[in-house]
């Protein structure tokens, strides 16, 4: 079977904030082959500029988009699947976004063969079966550290054993850094775990996230999150160095395999936080989550889109036991929260399995594709590259 | 002065090749301040991916676009510059694309700053003058030997004292490859410098990486450059802990300062080769240039586009006396000759200079932008969000 068509959909909430809530928007793929099998798959990055990325003109060898690296090419195997990721990226590597741009067609592509196959993913990476994962519900901290407490209250009262805050006023000063993690603590509950995600509060600075680490640690937090930049690899290092009483998260930020290579060998996390739709999707994740079990660093999902996007680091994830943390947003906008036909829900014992398939084993919601999008023209010399069609 | 206007060319030639010749098209920035200034800058990127980067609607706090960050704000010295870059970037971290797009806007900031100021850039990076550079006349191989030695003919002709040939056939096997170096230095003779561009031909292998630059050695090599791919850092250390009989060069895959921080630290090139057009700018290859004297490794230019691109890099590197070599692209399409109103040119020593300014010293021919532009238009749910403006 060849691919036949790439469907590129932009899709966001009526009004966008600032809030860092990667749910307001989504930028969606949908592979479609000449036996009439479909996939799907989302990238967590700006939908316009990843859309330009399949659409853009030539500008030399290096520069080719994505839909016609793809368009027409045989897929039938996880063999192939990885063959067109390296096609379609190596025709591309000098445009920058492109492991933002191709996260999305690579989930298709795994969601499509699956279909194809009759499997799940996670047995087409190799996994006989999958392991149960706690699911920490991931929320950003209240405005204040009252309305923090009563977000916390309201994780404990849904059976939550595990919660991460983060952002908003992290990092305003140090006074209200611990007066937001104390408020976390106490809504929870002493027997949960709690994770604190900085966002980047502190940019370069590694001795001022030592010392926020320490001023955190007596509220027994499983980890501190992106306290530095991305690329502050140097910095992590130095924290590390400097011995953090709390365990340091991060990697999100990391665009590519070799970024995540970097942070795990050089920056020195105990987790590593890989997004399956920033990274260059399911087949680069899996890459990265082997090399995490190599390296003895615990492999985490970031994940803040919808749940298609949650089942695509499940399937990556799921067969590997001692991963056993699940990243999973608790109060999406009702684009993801609607963007599939179900939602993969904790189990009695509060835990979450991947979908058993085919596929990513979960279905788009057409509906909502239909309500929130956002349909997109770009014109060149007056020629129409792309456009949109009506659904 | 403030920010009033940032307008963005896409430029192109007519037809555009696979070959790997990157000035066929450009994506080029002005900055006009009000007061009336001006400044321009050029990213060596996919123009529309990276115009998507200036106008893409916001997606959360994270993803920003470049002009909403930059319209309006204060310019009028290079601690602005600084402060404006970091803005912007953090504004669009989660934008992948950002170090190549905003590589533009920075140099045409530095471009405007100096105007304002009445100093050279190199002058506002701390330079009190600058120094004299070596120019290889950077080319493609020919198809084959035969028209590869014509080529070098061709160049030892013009008076160059060192060659650097890329791309084309390197890579196809071993007979050719060698064949190829054979032919650049016979046509070039024994005297001048020879660099060899392998164009990431043996991709993750170290081992035939080695194995070539044992068997170009005999050909006095000055470098072999990017034998790997950019993210193959282990593999270049592995080439380094091989003992290359040749130096190695690598770098303009580096879209970050932690990408090269990295390639430098780790993959231990003897020559780091940053573009100014993909890294961020003046602001960001600044600070690696210094990094790169640092750590005793030689900076040297990336440049595949107009000589304002040119410009921009004799500004950082011109400064640094130690750094002798300068890329010079030789054979441009005549919609990167034809860009700026005069070239940078080589004096009678056959040494090239950073021009004196103010800000880059080079002005942008509005005649060729005319005659290349190709106008662009993106409508988001019927609204307009970007239309070139006629010139």
């Amino acid at each position: 079977m060849r691919i036949e068509a790439i469907d590129l959909f932009y899709v966001a909430l009526p009004e966008v904030t600032d809030a860092a809530d990667g749910t307001q928007d989504s930028f969606l793929v949908r592979v479609r082959t000449d036996d009439g099998l479909e996939g799907w798959g989302e990238s967590d990055a700006s939908p316009l500029v990843s859309l330009a990325a399949y659409v853009c003109p030539m500008s030399h060898g290096n520069i080719i988009n994505l839909s016609d690296s793809l368009l027409g090419e045989k897929v039938e195997t996880p063999e192939d699947i990885r063959r067109l990721h390296f096609k379609a990226h190596r025709r591309a590597m000098d445009i920058e976004q492109v492991d933002h741009a191709q996260s999305a067609v690579d989930i298709a592509l795994w969601d499509l063969v699956g279909r194809r196959l009759g499997k799940p993913v996670y047995a087409l990476l190799g996994y006989e079966r999958t392991y149960p994962k706690l699911p920490y519900c991931s929320v950003l901290f209240g405005d204040d550290p009252q309305s923090t407490r009563r977000i916390a209250e309201a994780i404990r009262n849904k059976g939550y054993r595990a919660a991460k805050f983060g952002w908003g006023p992290m990092g305003q000063d140090e006074e209200t850094d611990i007066a937001l993690v104390r408020a976390a603590r106490e809504g929870l509950g002493p027997g949960s775990r709690l994770m604190v995600d900085a966002g980047v509060a502190w940019h370069l600075d590694a001795e001022t996230a030592y010392k926020r680490a320490c001023q955190f640690a007596p509220f027994e937090v499983t980890w501190l999150e992106e306290p530095l930049f991305a690329g502050a690899v140097e910095q992590y290092a130095r924290l590390k160095e400097l011995g953090s009483p709390v365990a340091i998260a991060g990697g999100e930020g990391c665009n590519t395999y070799r970024a995540a290579e970097d942070f795990i060998r050089h920056g020195r996390p105990d987790f590593v936080q890989i997004d399956v739709g920033r990274i260059g999707g399911i087949t680069t994740t899996d890459e990265v989550c082997r090399l995490a079990r190599r390296e003895g660093v615990i492999f985490v999902n970031h994940t803040f889109k919808s749940h298609l996007q949650l089942a695509a680091s499940l399937h990556v994830l799921g067969g590997v036991e001692e991963f056993q943390f699940l990243e999973y947003p608790d109060t999406p906008s009702p684009l993801a929260r609607d963007l599939t036909t179900r939602r993969i829900l904790r189990d009695e014992d509060g835990l979450v399995r991947a979908p058993e398939g085919p596929g990513l084993g979960i279905e788009v919601n057409m509906d909502t594709v239909r309500t929130y999008l956002r349909p997109v023209r770009i014109e060149i010399d007056g020629r129409t590259v792309f456009a949109s069609k009506p659904l």
